[in-house]
């Protein structure tokens, strides 16, 4: 990309600052895969990880980061040794996480997982024009809330999850009122083919394999129980002017269409590609414009057959409960998420079965219902107190 | 769409002018199909026929044209006859055609077959802001020239072929240097998997059953040799700021995806559809906008499965022979798609067998090359002079 000597007075344009929340995830180390396919086109501002001390201060380092924070206090003294000497601000804590995350900056990358990306998130709104949104949480748990915040902020949202990402770049702003359906296409995960008798006996290793897509522990157990796609369904709810009944999801099991548009003339506009997740970040990385990456072209003829199914809601019942939510549109999506939260991860440590994930979150939103109340939140600590509240009464019904 | 009484003053816009060229024919019906269907919005100026008098001035009639015109001067008294009385201007011969295609109007929609659509629609660039060209021998035979009197006259060319108004709808302009292919989709005709030693024996029936889209003869014909996806390389690279290797055809038998522009980020934005023409004109009618249609919404659970393979430039040679006369970039494919005009009316005529269109096709580029001088039509009687060559030699081939 440079100018070889001689060939003019062309000079580069200065560094785009960016941050990334959520460094050490698959989402933060593509980001950074593609920072580093540019050298001197980003300028790294803030890395933040959960509580990966040793990682991230080599991530750090190697991206002459101004600032790193480990979410986990007990993981400062590692974070702190490793950066000692490299000039690299060392800070721990939920508060230095969104501290950073609101150091001004030009793009940031929001790819925390679950709800603890919200206040990040909503921290970072005033500091950056950009922000690319992994957390879909945010949009679940405060979708309004987190709207109106960057609508406020003058911030641009560009979605992260290929999906979304998918259904941004083919969702023409000015058509909207003629977009009749949006779709999510899911790949239908690890148990599509598995008949119901058999999904009790799923066990963590099993749900851990996804066909498709390289992600984190806790998408990965998403997508296998498609609640993933009910979470998407949300996002796509509060991303898009589209009602809840234009919003659909269609089991594609390559993985190739990741999203698509549906138009009132008949036009149903998409977008394909590899399942690799530097495709959609380097979108939004680059937005508006479109910038190269090493991403592997989708050959088609390759592929040969591309297939369609509708979703099975009898043997995925995550995917119904999550639609409940969206259509109530009051706290629910963010109760939905919080039981899910806390059952994948009950999952994961082996405490509950597959089935128990729908159990825990089904059984939440019913008892939370009982107690009434259930307002969509209007404030961060609206959010954390029914996030709260609902962690509490799925712990319980583990 | 009309406000009930005591709704409000809101007033309808003036109808838009609207001129077809080539009304009789699928391109033209189908249009004539969405005029019928919104009542008020469009204004028929003029409408043009080949031969047809009877039909023509039924739809002149039907919607009010102004003008009518039929390029067949034999057939002038007819169409008097039949608009006697009615207010509607007649008219007939090939002049008149363009004449009446230079009749200020708000938009074109050109659809005549053949490079006989190239002097109206020339006629028209001056005439119309918005001319939809259907006609895409304009573009392979005169492709510069056309687009440079579309330029001078400020007019814009939308393209009405599913697969150049699909990759429209995707290619975005600002990231045109972004854009590492254009794939136009085939569905690969009737003889997708007819062995070579059987191609010999298709007569003009079989040839004509085109398994997804009905259309005109001729076009159905070159849907069957392949000449149409061949010509339709040569349109897009007419179209898009694309280079020949940039430009690829890919055989979808199920005719859903209609057209494909990759970006160099990984993106690949398709537009999808049912195989009605209905869809990309109603999209050129509309544009910028979009307005609804009744097109068959495309249901991509219920079609399962959509497949893609490499074309078979051995069984079909003509698509090799368009691609070389693309690369070569000067008249050839002028005389390309005039011999194709007349092998195909032979073939159609019962006079040659199927094989026999690529050879005519070959023997007069390869003759005509011979006689040297083959530079790209700088005018409108430089084309007509070099087609009309090129018909001589071609019939001479037989």
């Amino acid at each position: 990309m440079a100018a070889g000597p001689g060939a003019g007075a062309s000079v580069s344009p200065a560094p785009r600052r960016l941050s990334i929340l959520g460094a050490t995830g698959s989402i933060g180390l593509n980001t950074l895969d593609l920072v580093a396919a540019e050298p001197g086109r980003f300028a790294i501002e803030t890395l933040t990880a959960g509580r990966n001390a040793r990682q991230l201060a080599e991530l750090a380092i190697r991206f002459s980061a101004r600032v790193a924070v480990v979410a986990d206090a007990a993981a400062y003294a590692e974070l702190r040794d490793r950066l000692a000497g490299t000039g690299i601000e060392a800070a721990a804590g939920a508060e230095a996480v969104a501290d950073a995350a609101a150091r001004p900056t030009d793009i940031v990358v929001s790819a925390i997982v679950g709800f603890a990306g919200l206040a990040p998130s909503l921290a970072a709104l005033g500091a950056t024009p950009v922000l690319a949104l992994a957390n879909k949480e945010t949009l679940v748990s405060a979708g309004p809330l987190f709207l109106a915040a960057a609508q406020r902020a003058g911030t641009r949202i560009l979605p992260v999850d290929s999906e979304h990402n998918a259904i941004f770049q083919v969702f023409e702003a000015g058509n909207a009122d003629t977009v009749s359906e949006v779709i999510v296409t899911a790949s239908g995960g690890p148990f599509l083919r598995t008949p119901k008798s058999e999904l009790a006996a799923v066990t963590r290793d099993m749900a851990l394999r996804h066909p498709k897509w390289r992600m984190g522990p806790k998408i990965t157990i998403d997508s296998a129980t498609l609640m993933n796609k009910g979470l998407e369904l949300i996002e796509a709810y509060r991303l898009y002017p589209v009602s809840v009944d234009q919003l659909s999801v269609l089991v594609h099991p390559q993985s190739v269409v990741h999203g698509l548009v549906r138009y009132r003339d008949g036009s149903l506009l998409a977008e394909l590609g590899v399942p690799d997740m530097r495709t959609p970040i380097g979108y939004c990385l680059a937005w508006p414009e479109r910038r190269p990456t090493t991403v592997k072209p989708l050959d088609l003829s390759a592929i040969g057959s591309l297939t369609f199914e509708a979703p099975d809601r009898d043997r995925f019942p995550c995917l119904p409960l999550a639609e409940a939510a969206m259509r109530r549109g009051d706290g629910a999506p963010c109760v939905l998420n919080a039981a899910n939260e806390v059952a994948v991860e009950a999952f994961l440590a082996g405490q509950i079965g597959f089935l128990d994930i729908a159990r825990v979150v089904e059984a939440t939103l019913g008892k939370i219902d009982g107690e009434g109340g259930l307002s969509e939140p209007d404030s961060l600590a609206a959010a954390t107190e029914l996030d709260g509240r609902a962690r509490k009464i799925a712990s319980a019904c583990l």
